[in-house]
């Protein structure tokens, strides 16, 4: 089932810029082969601002924690990320519906 | 260049459900050959909501307003209609900007 | 998979207090059978708001739209409320991924 | 009496996120028990977001706040978790009053 | 079991200022004897903003909406009024729990 | 002439849950004695937030600040505390308005 | 004592630009008598929104709401002005205040 | 040219209530020479919140940063207080241009 | 003296969108040569969304309102148009003081 | 393309406003020579507010983020800026795709 997860990264006053790009370098690290192994459908940086796109594929509910928990931006900087969390599915499936509706 | 779209749709007191989903089919119809074309690069539905998210690529700002004054939904129910805007870009380009800034 | 649905109802001026609380009712007598078949795992009214909490089990993020949008309050007043969605899960399977992270 | 309490846990920069989730642990371990023993009628995780939602009997509005107070997440962690309260019934009281009005 | 709800009127625009102060008239004359009687505990009118403070006293959750539904402002103008609801007990009340928390 | 108060406490991360509370003591014993000289009309708790909501009768607005920044908890945890204010006046004054103005 | 209103100013789609101004000439002409009689100790208008900001000065807070009522914005627009109220009282009184408690 | 400036002081946990004051003192200190001079042509406290509101006559945009960013309060605690800014003229130019609309 | 004016249009439900693009036009019609008459130093839209941007050299805080009443946009849909203002000015005057203020 | 910035400075406690200022003018050292070579194309102080509304030229979604990640402000002060971005196209532009939509 498909989540889309909006990250928002706030820089704490405690590390620099440069920290803050490297703990990130290895959130993007772990998140790219998810990518290609198809467990992220789609990856997304929002331009201009700190915030990060992602629809991912998960097997339930409690698996959605236990992977935004173990992610390496989280487990570094927990205390700065927050996460938006919509529940989706294809348009097209929700096409069917519509075609139902409709009648 | 890509922009996230997610569009709200609230349904106006002088519409029935029915009519609501028989626009809302007409866009979806107007939608779907654009995701096989390759101009919508992912279409979803947010469940229990009357949301929908597309991320489109246009060739230019001045194109995103042309693209969406002409879908069908917006055409007949722009009034009740809001879309949220984002520039965004792929993850993979960002991650060669964040080697750069961790350096 | 557990999902809790939050309706807040707003009546419109078109109708009246007994034409609202007409259609709760054929709201009601839709839901409370579902709540004893087991589909609806717990149901609430909250008390001095126009607002019902709902916990409800789902196969798939596609049931969940097709149930709403075949409500009795959606059918007949869909312009008039909305829905918020949170994706929830048992708390005690969340205390098995604290378990791991506390280590 | 019912409450539907809506915890929103906010990590302190000052802790990890280990030392985040062996407090949430010893919370889990007090909940647990009150769960079976029918005092909390519901408890779940919200997916995604570090959230709680639980339904809770209580016999006055004065024993909500002792409760509250006690529970070794306020206590340890009482600046960083914020409490939506709201006031509730079972649905089925409810349509009691619904057939009234309706009529 | 004290509640406070907070009354907000809207004047919707299909009637006059007159025609609104009418309702509200009648709404006075059936709350101002449940002052004197003891249920209504407190009753004020908001300086400048069309608002009312009220603490009742209830027997339960159930007859907060009972009570509700039946005032005559909410039957005439259910539409035009939102109703904020904090659950309350005396101040004195909450001092015996300071003072063992404190210890 | 009345004031309605509400009064929200954020505890802040350097002091624990039982300073906390010893503060709040120190300001209910100074609270308390005002409620019997009728200074201060109404004093409740909102259970299950930590918030306080008084009416209170002053002789000024300039009374209002001057009672407000001698307050024990002002006095010790000015940061931590917000301070809603609504002008207030008893409901059966407005009522004689509301005949007036329904004429 | 002293009040700053902030009056915000809908326009109704059923009233055109015209009439709102007719209403508001109407308005003004009341108002502005009540400068020079020194009721109203400041009128200004915040440009570029539709938006007027009085100091006024009321014998009481059931005053304030009298003349509220009773001003033809009100009584001809009631549904789509809203008004922000803020008890306040001269600076120079509150340096009085400062100075004590800065001893 | 007339500015509506409203000020919202935050007392930062570093500093105490009378370390607070005692900057305020200044801060009035350099203010009420200037009421007094016809520069701020209003100045009050509101009651109850740690909020300042002035009427000020400034040269230019540049001339309202340069008096802002040379307050005491901004120099000594612009990181706790915000400011929000309104252009304004007096109520009796606004009513010139009603008169030309209402035609 | 620079105003930023940012405008949102909200298209009723009176009207189709071929209308509000008709009134629009009429609005562009006039805006245009105040763009290269050098009264209108800015003049975009805001892709995505029916927002205005603009940039606008103004004699006195009166006229800004007298220009914003006359535009083609607020004449004919003044009840479907928000604008938010900004005082502004150019960066290189705050260069002057920032530099005063880095001293 | 271009793309409208507004950037929210927020002092931090750690520094005074003379280290800000110092920090800013190494911004605008910065800025002020990419005005003139026309990369940015307008470019203001919020009067009252520290914040500042850039209208910029960039060559993708990516280039918008290098940008941003490389200036002066955002190097030293980056957990204390906001920045809100607007996607954005000469208003002449818009003009062309009206005069389509009115026909």
């Amino acid at each position: 089932m498909l989540f889309l997860l909006w990250f928002k990264v706030k820089q704490p006053e405690s590390i620099t810029q440069k920290q803050l790009m490297d703990i990130w370098k290895r959130e993007a690290e772990a998140a790219l082969p998810a990518v290609k192994a198809g467990k992220i459908k789609g990856l997304y940086k929002v331009s201009g601002r700190r915030e990060v796109v992602a629809i991912i594929d998960v097997n339930s509910h409690e698996e959605l924690d236990e992977i935004l928990e173990t992610l390496p931006i989280i487990r570094e900087l927990g205390h700065s990320v927050t996460v938006e969390v919509a529940a989706i599915h294809p348009y097209e499936n929700f096409y069917e519906l519509i075609k139902k509706l409709a009648q």
